[in-house]
């Protein structure tokens, strides 16, 4: 099969990751005989560099005409002081749009291997195994209007959701439900939001074509709470795009680290792939960044944009492997036996690599 | 000294639970020979019932005549299909509209005798000790405009501050941390929202005015899983209306339950005093609720509104040694031992009086 993927690496440990990500692919395709062509581009704070933009058009262009983009990581210190719509995570947004993918998925689940890590009890979280589908173009994140008006000292922004933007992002976490344990919980603030109305009663309607589905919806204040006590309840958890956020972060505590998470999004012109965590600038560069989200992240794209179901649990297989031979990256170093089998970004890959 | 407390007991559990609380406000007043005064009035579902409206004036006349307004909690599965403004969230929101209070204060700390309640680790919460202070009056529970249009099949609310209502919550959390350890951990989105970009710049010019603070700014999502993984690492936790709803409920596992949870809400023309659980309409009039939460908002009851920090203490330290004890409520009950120590709402309001 072929398959064009742009690998925009961007910020901090970016592009670090995506190297041992890409790397995985690239054997992938030679060993299935797949004809993977890669692309790399600038996005972020590199772009902003580099061309004065965060999302410059010779990036998005050639995004456009890829099957999939791969991306590292977005954000510095240096352009904390920069309105949003001049800062890296500017560039995120405006790919995120332009690609046109609705819903994001992001699994969270309990390794094994890694339970020490948690700092929930190994009781509370073993065998948790949770898909996040967060709305990825709408809510907070680009509703209008926005400003923050410095002469009249107030600011503001706008959460807004139409109803045709809340059936299509549920219809993916109904159709991922049916082939999972077949629960939806549907996160909103109905009691006191007008768009959590909205949503609310959208994602009902969409419910009753999944009849073999079951329904619950949450409040996100008792949803960040019940995560945190009953994680095994929870199978496809659906929601807007900022509860996402926020729900989906908190829920690295179940895997034990934000370096393990990958995300998918899809639903648009071209998928698009990035790892859960952010570019951590304190760290970059030095070896210490954890690349298995990032490779998580090209399973993800193997399975979502080439089909390639048992490539993508082939990897997933060797992550668990390498974990359960106890080879930890420093994120993910506890114990004392943990910290003599710390491997550098680059070795974790290779480690990966050979599992497979 | 002379108090006019108002109760508004609410719906579900809310009359139980301000029954055990008013009980203990009673035997303080009558031992220390104060002369408190009780008021009682309806609101939420209750209200709806009796009067048509969440909020009746009657209530909110004499809440404003009153020195401190002890709330228990409202909502019931029998409103869940009204809209917002005609449910019983409706009249807590005008209530603590029309008190004015801005600064709800909500404390989340490790009880040891709970550490086996708590999905986390012991090893993690031992020592947590945090105050959230979250600003009560703004964001997108007040913010103009919000509709649900329902032909147009579209909704939306705003999330709007001003420069003036961050800085008078602000004040109120350095304040406190100057007392406390000293730190105040703003949380905000200002990567990507521009409400959250003028929270920001303000708070960290209210902050000049504190030099022996330390500020440091957390964005949601990060906080939600750092509080998880490191909750003995903040003091005072400041945040906008939702992001404190959502982060308070979330810290209720530190405590080990919501049952657990107090609050006060200042700076207004009345305090307002509310457990932070909710009415759990479930367990209502089953003698199941855990008094607590509502026993511990009357000791933040006795020291924000009557001045008298050494009852407060009192009732504080009771609370702890019936815990000790072995004492618990439904709710708090994980052990085979622990459940030989059920007590109803009223014993434990009983044995919370008697260890006082
Ligand atoms: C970097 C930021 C804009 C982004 C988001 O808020 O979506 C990140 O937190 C994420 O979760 O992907
Ligand atoms: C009942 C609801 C309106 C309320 C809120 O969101 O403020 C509650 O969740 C709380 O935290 O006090």
């Amino acid at each position: 099969m072929k398959l064009k993927v742009l690998i925009v690496a961007g910020d901090g440990i970016g592009p670090e990751v995506t190297a041992e990500a890409a790397r995985i692919l690239r054997s992938v395709a030679e060993w299935g005989g797949h004809d993977f062509e890669f692309h790399e581009a600038l996005i972020g704070g590199a772009a902003i560099k580099a061309h004065g933009t965060p999302l410059p058009t010779s990036t998005l262009d050639i995004a456009l005409e890829s099957d999939a983009v791969l991306l590292g990581a977005v954000g510095g210190n240096e352009f904390n002081s920069l309105p949003p719509d001049r800062r890296p995570e500017a560039g995120l947004l405006q790919i995120r749009q332009a690609l046109g993918g609705f819903a994001n998925l992001r699994p969270a689940f309990a390794h094994p291997a890694l339970a020490a890590n948690s700092p929930l009890k190994p009781e509370v979280i073993d065998g948790a195994d949770i898909i996040f589908v967060r709305e990825l173009l709408g809510g907070l994140y680009f509703g209008e209007p926005r400003q923050w008006d410095r002469e009249a000292g107030s600011a503001w922004n706008t959460m807004r959701y139409t109803r045709d933007e809340v059936v299509r992002v549920a219809r993916v976490a109904f159709n991922l439900a049916q082939n999972r344990r077949k629960k939806v919980t549907s996160v909103d603030k109905a009691n006191v939001l007008e768009v959590s109305q909205l949503w609310r009663a959208t994602v009902s309607e969409v419910a009753k074509d999944f009849p073999d589905v079951t329904l619950e919806h949450q409040y996100v204040d008792a949803m960040s709470m019940h995560l945190m006590n009953t994680p095994r309840t929870y199978d496809v958890v659906l929601t807007e795009n900022l509860f996402g956020d926020i729900l989906s972060d908190e829920s690295a505590v179940i895997t034990g680290s934000l370096g393990m998470l990958p995300s998918a999004t899809i639903g648009g012109q071209v998928n698009l792939y990035e790892p859960v965590h952010g570019s951590a600038p304190d760290i970059a560069g030095k070896g210490l960044a954890n690349p298995l989200g990032a490779i998580l992240t090209a399973a993800m794209l193997l399975r979502h944009s080439a089909n390639l179901e048992q490539d993508a649990l082939a990897i997933e297989t060797a992550v668990r492997k390498v974990l359960e031979q106890g080879y930890r990256t420093a994120d993910l170093a506890r114990s004392e036996k943990d910290k003599k089998m710390i491997l550098s970004t680059q070795a974790m890959g290779k480690q990966v690599h050979e599992a497979l």
